[in-house]
């Protein structure tokens, strides 16, 4: 078994806000993540799949359609995009590196399913200072 | 003559859009950053100072000091805040790199000038890929 | 399951020595490490914890309560100190990467269980280099 | 149990082509990693080996040992070199990130056996947006 | 005036080896480098245009334009190519880090000074530790 | 003129402390750095040195001369090192990054004028966050 790790960048803005609370709550459990005209980031996701690479051609999966797929699947729909207004699969939960990983994971579980090899781990890193990983 | 650099941070969401021009002429000339509900960026400001070291402390002037001027001059205005509406001191220019880099110098440029020793050069890195640098 | 992760850093001098060895049995061991004066280091500390994330705030556990723990239970202790003498929790240690994440971990542990997650790994980056991880 | 891992680097060509194939379904397959004259890499490889600490020195092993025997059995081969023609570990199979991390691997295991310690994983990162990972 | 700069990269493979040298003084000269089969590097290149930003858009010059300019005259003819065989503008010259950062200074000046502003600096930097710069 | 850049490092303790000054002066002055028993960095250290390539190596100088100059006359002075006690060209001077710099700049600048080149720049970084330039 061999994993490989494909990374892909996207810039995004969010906020991180619960509409029905007061501005002194969401200040107190988000703080600067509250402002209410948001602020961004420069986004790293990491993908990790595995199996067993061709004995041929020393591939486990082609790099460039691991790429075409995060592209299509997720970097087209987040980059330079807000993600609590522009996003079709964060619609309806809070942006925080925590579910935006989460659901990067969903978009691509079924694409990679599709191919010789199965999804091992997606991470996403927001800032130089943290980052979430998902293994399913 | 020494030059002494400090690097701060800040994340910040921004969009490049002219009210008067038309969805179309923004998309020509701005690209995916003129998408309406904006995006953003972890932003790294290199501040660089020269003068002559102080024959006993060794220091041309203390970090401490310097850093604190940037952040209160410059990192408490724009982190986690939105370019276009949050911050004075870009009012009423497009916060490009250009810009904001020019906005940053001119915010320190007279704090430094009460210290021993001159600002020498800005320098604004919006993504891994591009940056800007102002000297004055 | 989701794991998040929180990066901070400290500076530390520290020398590796044996008190009741020789010089050259000293040397042979740990090299240019055994310097009597001492050496040091920016060290990089990246501390992983795992759990569920809120349902409603989309947090694990805010990012700004590991910050304050790491902070106040290790980087306080160890920034800008001299790891053979000034730390409390490597006394009697000799402190190689191995020893001082094993600390590390033995300071955080009892801290993050009384929070809603678990401690997963904590990383010790030496030099650009060399690394120690740690899982309890 | 720690883990720890010492980084090493080299540089070298490569070209990823099947000579029994034609140039069509060469360019289709390995793109532009099939160009006759070869292209080339900065690589890193990253080596983990486990086990528990000395009580006394503190050490897994010492990371001057592992340096060496990374750079006796694997560095040597493949720094400045390329790695279809010239490297005795990789004869008779594609020079692809995955092949290469498996070869290194293989390399590796006797020598770190002899050691008090067992090999973990290897990561070997052909450019600063992929990577492979054996574990054996 | 403001100064922006740009990043691209490219994977490529070279030999430092002179036709008419024996093997000794290659090697002597040239060291590793000198390999008969070739090695290779992950190289960035950092372009650097200065001018006054335009007062509406706020750009100097779009840096789609820039990263382009670099593309079209540039990273097509070197990426995933053997630097002493496949390259036209380093024809007869050998490809020492020296010699392409000027190579790439003369394929960018004129395109660039068809725009609203001038090529200041072009850097090459070809492994971790060193980098060429070349200002015209 | 080409400018070329090698980047080496070393690992060294230090404090900066006035012996004549009282504790709460230094503590006033050099904060954290003041602790007696010291504290350390891993240092990076830049030489930049001009002139024109060698029409046939393409070299301007040979990097291998110019690391070994570099070592030579610095790093085996500094590395694992206390630069308060252990290094004769910091002899009576407060090792702040200031004079560090200044102190490499003169070791090396003789060397390099016995080369066909000048040294134009030493960049001494500190921590990710500081670094220090001198140009003579």
């Amino acid at each position: 078994m061999i994993y490989i790790t494909r990374k892909e960048h996207f810039s995004a803005s969010h906020k991180l806000h619960m509409e029905d609370w007061s501005d002194e709550r969401n200040e107190e459990v988000f703080g600067k993540c509250s402002n209410p005209n948001g602020h961004g980031h420069n986004y790293q996701v990491y993908v990790t799949i595995k199996g067993e690479p061709d004995k041929g051609t020393g591939f486990l999966v082609n790099l460039k359609t691991i790429s075409s797929i995060i592209n299509e699947y997720v970097i087209e729909h987040v980059d330079h995009k807000n993600l609590n207004e522009d996003v079709d699969f964060l619609r309806d939960v809070m942006p925080t590196t925590e579910n935006v990983v989460k659901g990067i994971w969903e978009q691509l579980q079924p694409e990679m399913n599709k191919l010789n090899c199965s999804l091992h781990c997606v991470k996403l890193q927001e800032t130089e200072n943290n980052y979430a990983e998902y293994y399913g």
